[in-house]
């Protein structure tokens, strides 16, 4: 249970941060607190294994990953303490290689749509959408980016840089001018923080935009995304909540220290509408956003009873 | 002549810039040139004039109020020399005191569409989009004002400080937030570089995913031009070239110095279809886009013919 | 001046209504008051014309009839004022043959894009769009009508009472009826109580609803108006107030007597922008809705200034 | 039988109404007959469970709450009689069960959807809609709805007594006004009386008009629905019958009694297709509308071929 | 009288056919006539002249450049004999120089706005679409164009000849295949049969089709059409009827002969809704659509009563 | 073996051509081959079958229907070989005779949503739509067609002549004529060559031009697609290739034998997306496009893994 809590609490502070990395070390804080936990009965284990899961899920509410990882790696049929933990211990290490993978997969899955000569837009820093991007330039694809610099935090600057470690011939642009460049694009591939049972896409401000604008001129809009993104909250509901970041990422305090009348909004992320969303690319394949709600059930296994 | 030649270098230089000033300069250049000009005959009076247009305008050919001031400053029809003159002199200060009534006029025109409670979005740093705004608040209108940052040269943060010495309440946002906070927005409100003659709208980087995204939630988007800034170049297809400007605005030299496959594109203005402006207020009203022609042709007195 | 204040207060009381009775009412008292006035001079004739004009537009302030049908009355160039009288008397007899002539003329015009085997939709009970319909019918055009209820005040059952006049086969349906009809229509023709500088109409509340789903399945939506239709003040950007009528029109009071949390809403009339107007039928022919400044400038004869 | 046949009756003869009483109803029915059911073989017994199905199915064929009920109560798989028939009452307990709780389960799901300040538009008098609106505000919540007439039989009024109950603020319109008001709606939520194969909505006459402005300003459209409202026969192409209702709820026979070119007509309800509906709300979960193969065929259990 | 009947004749036999030869043809005839009209007085002047023109004008009622130019070669103000026929000989050369200029200035305002590198598409085989095309090139802008077959008269074959004998580079398509490579178009380009008061434009079937795809990647869909290809006629309402074609264009009848329950239908014409058009390059200048009701009154001089 | 290398050897020559054609041979092969299979070990047997199943599936890579085939009619779960073989006989034959009755199920499903006096656009000559018309005609719907020639190879000469066998009211249009026709059109029905896993549709050039004017104009378009026609492929990305046939389908070389600057392209496909088809009737139902990736996942038996 140590260990459990130092997991927890490393989430919590943010020490481990970043989709992947929290939904892998809540599953293996589950399959080491299983091999490890001594129950002297079924009901014991059930219920103690029960109670770490709730634990680690509530150390970090909005983070997506977290319950979809302890979902999968919590997992067990049979009703005796052994078997069970075996079975937590192997699909714990299930879902570890796969998310392991998982970059990978969408990497070659969504590489093969990519075309000679194909013009791609992207936003902000996505380990996904360059995975993408990076694996049809490495099949040899003669592909060429354009980035944004996506304010506040310009984590396009991230991407220029990561994409030139590749050789990939990549421009950069303020966000204004996502409409401006948008005639040139062939594909939009941008990343996803969420993504929600209507199949909606929660992902960094000014995604919306680019999908927009995307639609408007019929380019393709794919989205990349692992499938402990999807979010099973908000098949009963549950709202995804924006996050609202500090003022001053946005401008210098003393800027606006004198001006009463002015207040900054820096919300982080934005919401994409299914239907502007042409795929999404999983580790388990390209599907539609419309079977978002078959991934969160019948893929991750949740039922609208136990959410 | 020395003095036009000091107005035009003035121009060039861009020690005058900005549209309004430098209608202005033209119209007082030429005035004040046809009053002191010695002319033996008409034809020499005509063939001077005509001269001093030509160069006046070829200073800054992509300054759209250049030619407009110059056109409507040079008229007249007298076939006597001393006539001719008392009618330039008369014309130009008719074009003059308009130009300085414009940004008034427009501002009061165009607040009366305002709105008690409206939110108005703006995007960079428009004094005619501003006037209307300003105006309606100081005629009792409680409204709020969303700024846009607008990279890369943040006019935006103009913007706010001369809204807050209004007292009006203002938001700041980045560029890329534009289409998540449209569903608070009542109305758009934004300037222009240039109007073509199909209706099509030239201004500030940015201003297209504005008037898309207005476009798509059915929010009203008004663009605020005084009439010299309708092109008559594009009415016999003249393009208007955007202006790329300098890579070191968007990012510091220094940050991609050794990224050897990334470059950076800046253009300074982007285009807006008609379909997405609702009205464009002028200092002789309110009109669609589709009445850029006839503006151009009768308002401002371009024969297809001359241009 | 005792049949003007006449006029005036017939008006003011609504006992004349109707944009075309108001408009004939108006300008044949200025007419009469024209040719009875005696003026020492010109200044004074001016000035009386001027004063007994702003008081008969005083007196109902959202007629947009009104304002135009003085104008046009009385304009007159002359220095002279007899001539000017007799120009006044002049201007106001053809304003008023063509007011008279309008609804023939605009039923001429507007029949002739009828076709033999039309199902036309119509909403309220406009005369100009009936009288287009009739004409067609008349022309011996086998066609039919869907009218729809117009509640709350039912206009609709005058407008098939007064097909069924002319052996129109005709389909009465209720308002939330209208897009499962559209795919069955091939035109849909309404009225108009005015229409803004921007080509946006005015018109009975769920007109902007006919439009909208015209648009989605791009049948013909055609508009019927008078010239004296088009709204002046709305080049200046004065706003056409929407007239709140009374609730009892919608439900009967003693139902909603004890509902303390429920409030009825009832505007008369909506807004239907330009996009969703495929033209505009008027006395001097079709024109597309971004005419209208043209029309209100030009035709009616109004200047920014004067406004 | 005897009372598989008083049930049908009522069923028949309207006694029994509304999709979630019949529902109810003929799960009853079935179970209580498979309690008492004599059957010397299993042949017998599933003879008569499936000749007892048919008759009641065949009571309404047009309610298609009734071939869902039926189905998922008469489910067992067991080759033993008094098995079978232990696992049709306890399925047939089940349906009952979860129809009880249906309303409830749509409303808890579809209140988390609701934001504090909302707006919210319904058509008609939905209960499934209503259990959304009134749990939102039980949960504190502090929103507003607007509420339609809905003509003809105007259920408005139903509508707004029942939301007055609760306190919640109400403003009626008629169905005209749905667009004008359009614009200060945050949320649409109207119920369903079928949903197709493809997504589609048949609910009462003038949803598809609150769909349609909702969708052009982007409003957010939800429709409330059990699970035993999909349809299956859908899924083979049955196509779903609109409700042709008597003149007289339009107007007065009296009215159009002379009018020998006028007919009135009457559709109960129309279509809404999918691509206007941003999620629909179950029993099982928030789902987007082109799940609803996917909850026929795995939810309900129904099979292509036994349709 | 005898030429005038002879032009006539050479019209209707269309001997003399296309829009530019049949409008040279009757203004040359308008004005030989009245060089040689031999008249005791103004009124026989004017009554012979009238005759002439209605006569001309009857010869060919769909041909739309026929009646403007007519109107325009026949004007004159004078009421006097010899200076009317001045005046009708001189706008009768105005026209013609102006018509055979046409395609010439159409060609050099286009041109401006193509840019280099532009891939265009173009349909059938319009000489003022051509225009722009071969001026852009000859200009040196290194274009490409993907010319459509045309079906059924497949003048795809005339357009891609006249192209290649530029060698400008062109692909050849089905008709069926517009839509496939609007992907690669930049621009698109078509010529105009007629162009009606509300923008609408009537051209070889097939042009709505690469209207509505244009407009669905928002490509720029440009008209060419000289002036006198603007209906005065439909500011009346008449209708621009299509002509109906022969069937062995379709099919061969030898291949259906047999089929009795197969006919063929074959269009030579179809509408372009105004909305898909982004700009009409005309011989005065670029023009939004909305501007077709100003160029029939103001530039070719119609009034409504006329017509 | 022998028999299947002459299976292959005819799917690969095209003496088998022809989706169903090639699905049901395919099936056969396998069959047959495990019928005679010698395999001393189930290890033996497995690596058997999967040898023959890859080298089936290699002789036509495009063929979507090939390897569909090869997986439904190869499976088996026994670990015993005499077990297995029996099971792939089984399946094969469920597969042989599933496709047999594919196009008459399809018809009977899709007749049901066909209603009296529907007009049905078709492109191309689809079995699959075929069979929906003509099964709607036998049912007694009064229907008529609208068939496209479809250039190049104009099959709607097939289809006039197959529609005319069953006395069915048909209409022959050129390509160009679709969106003129498409006002008086009900419902568009077309085949399928593949449908991909975003629910894409690729079928005949010019089958997206259909399916976007019907959009445009909200007309119903509908897929007419057996399951083995889903791509699963398309699940990983693999695009689908669209064949690039011979020029002289188009345009006779000597036509263009001289035109150096011309090249003809000719694809034989386009893509529709998924946005503008309302539904895919299926042999297993009516199903939107958004289920492909279930089909092909929970009908065909498809896992990511192992394509």
């Amino acid at each position: 249970m140590d260990k459990v809590k130092e997991t927890a609490k490393k989430i919590r502070t943010m020490e481990i941060r970043g989709a992947g990395r929290i939904a892998k070390a809540a599953a293996e804080a589950i399959r080491d607190y299983a091999a490890g936990l001594e129950a002297a009965s079924m009901e014991e284990f059930s219920s103690s294994i029960q109670e770490v899961s709730s634990f680690l899920i509530s150390t970090r509410p909005t983070a997506v990953s977290l319950p979809n990882a302890v979902k999968l790696a919590s997992r067990y049929s049979s009703g005796n303490v052994e078997e069970a933990r075996q079975e937590i211990i192997k699909n714990a290490n299930i879902f570890i290689e796969r998310a392991d993978r998982a970059l990978e997969k969408i990497g070659q899955i969504g590489s093969r749509r990519i075309q000679d000569g194909d013009v791609i837009m992207t936003h902000c820093n996505s380990h996904a959408a360059l995975s993408i991007i990076t694996t049809a330039f490495k099949d040899g694809k003669k592909i060429s980016v354009i980035a944004t610099e996506s304010r506040p935090r310009r984590q396009g600057l991230l991407t220029i840089r990561h994409l030139n470690g590749f050789g990939i011939p990549t421009t950069l642009i303020v966000d204004s001018a996502v409409r401006y460049y948008m005639k040139d694009v062939d594909k939009v591939i941008v990343g996803a923080d969420a993504i929600a049972a209507n199949g909606a896409l929660v992902n960094k401000i000014g995604t919306s935009q680019l999908a927009l604008a995307a639609h408007e001129a019929r380019k393709s809009f794919m989205v990349a995304a692992e499938t402990f993104k999807f979010s099973p909250g908000t098949i009963v509901g549950n709202p995804i909540e924006i996050e609202e970041r500090a003022a001053d990422e946005v401008v210098d305090p003393a800027i606006i220290a004198d001006l009463s009348h002015v207040q900054v909004k820096n919300p982080a992320f934005d919401f994409t509408p299914a239907e502007y969303i042409d795929m999404i690319v999983t580790d388990i394949g390209i599907i539609p956003p419309a079977m978002a709600y078959t991934v969160i059930k019948d893929h991750l296994g949740w039922e609208v009873e136990e959410i």
